[in-house]
């Protein structure tokens, strides 16, 4: 089984209260990666970066199972720049620098051995750069994942509801959901989510963990209670890589499957919340993953 | 068993986005003890209400098991009265008005044959009121639960600490819990708060559901999805009276009776929440109740 990720291969400076950072490697293809590699190989990146990005990081994750054939070096270009500050409740951000940099004309091209991935991750991007990704698939794909976030709700409506269309999942925040759908209730709005096109839809709620719903159907996972989080840059798309990585493992698209996928996201989001970067996630091993996986079923569990 | 649970038992008159009702009956003693008595019989209440609380409802409460001879009635006095408004979210709430009326000159006095309760909730009052309480028990309980707010901790630490102290279980949200242990890490602050006293400890976090906390222990219950929340005043006193009326009739004070309990609780809160009022509790039966705590199991339910 194959998976795809489109998204950024980036540089962040960031600030916590925990610390700061400079010019560290992020972005949603690299996170999403790193972590569907924990669990499946031939994972293709589409991306861009410029020429300044490390050929030691793509090494690293052509060593974990990545694909990075499909990234884009833009000879004396610049790769994406993102810099924001947590704030002391360490979900609220402010954004000081977003430099798009090569991605201002990234036009991706799907490499032909990947055209026919079975489980495909459409990371944020424009809904016509998501849309550009999926003209280029063969359509046979079992899975096709789409994250978004509210600054294309609120300025290319129209092509984020056409790219949702053609979906199967989507994953969104809570308030997000509540934009898309104009719904206060989560449950309305999820119904009302639903009919736009995608089978399945997680809305995401942080440091609250995240809930996945289809049909009549609602799974909840909390997220695991960790001393510290350090750094929740990429968490978003290291739960979707982790849970994507776990679903084509199991190569199984079911409601149950989706269950435990989310959980084995979750899990993996938790390490990466842990350091700066990637930094927690380049230490741990599948077998962490799992023993986190088991603390999620200790944390809920309870006798009727 | 029996059950002693101390708070108001008052008028309120409340605005949501679903609408509005004048003086409607509320409190916490109230609340908490229609939830409990879903559970357990002899619930002791203790509060104080002037010659204008309508004696209908007191005689529902006798009629589901609850005991009213510790309900002060002041002649010529007025209930405790609350008006208060939620805005879009429903999270964020602006206090009208706040009436103390016959509550300004509370004393408790405990009936002689509840003194010996083995189950008690000390609602949220003053912390030198819910001492006064403490020091007419007869020390023999079997579990003491404390409920309290931001005001306290702002305005009487002091007295607050010292109660907090002689408790059993302490029940705050996640912004107390931080106010109260100056920690942002809710792992770090319920250790803090651990030491302080309580063997337990929960940390309500609204719609997002509660944490039960105990040595190094942690559980976590969702809130249960449900399409509108008409009404959430009272739902944290219908969740402590649902999980002590589920304790009491278990007579089991262990974390694994406590994880049920949180799941009996927010269950019978998740009705409370439907209408306003305590109109919903009114109409269901312990069946409903078990029924939506079977809906909390497949809610996290998922295979490893």
């Amino acid at each position: 089984m194959s998976i795809l990720t489109v998204g950024t291969v980036a540089f962040d400076t960031i600030e916590t209260p925990y610390g700061k950072v400079d010019y560290v490697v992020g972005g949603a293809s690299l996170y999403a990666s790193w972590a569907a590699t924990f669990f499946a190989k031939d994972v293709y990146m589409i991306s861009i970066i410029g020429d300044d990005f490390p050929d030691e990081e793509l090494s690293k994750l052509e060593s974990r199972g990545a694909k990075t054939m499909g990234i884009e070096r833009v000879a004396g270009g610049k790769s994406f720049f993102w810099s924001g500050k947590y704030l002391e409740d360490m979900i609220s951000r402010e954004t000081l620098v977003t430099d798009l940099n090569v991605l201002a004309d990234f036009n991706p091209v799907i490499p032909e051995e990947a055209k026919n991935a079975e489980y495909v991750l459409l990371g944020n991007l424009t809904p016509a750069v998501q849309s550009a990704v999926l003209d280029q698939l063969t359509g046979s794909q079992k899975l096709v994942v789409l994250d978004t976030m509210n600054f294309w709700i609120d300025i290319a409506r129209e092509e984020l509801d056409s790219v949702i269309a053609r979906v199967d999942l989507l994953t969104i925040n809570d308030e997000e959901a509540r934009m898309l759908s104009g719904e206060r209730s989560l449950m309305k709005s999820a119904k009302i989510i639903m009919e736009m096109g995608p089978k399945y839809l997680i809305i995401k709620k942080g440091e609250h963990g995240a809930m996945l719903f289809h049909q009549d159907e609602i799974f909840y996972v909390p997220a695991m209670p960790i001393p510290d989080v350090i750094d929740p840059t990429g968490a978003g798309d290291t739960f979707a890589g982790g849970m994507l990585g776990y679903i084509a493992a199991q190569d199984n698209v079911d409601f149950d499957t989706l269950k435990s996928a989310i959980v084995y996201g979750s899990a993996t989001a938790s390490y990466c919340v842990e350091d700066f970067s990637n930094e927690k996630l380049k230490v741990i091993s599948k077998e962490d993953i799992l023993g986190r996986v088991r603390k999620f079923k200790s944390l809920v569990d309870f006798s009727l």
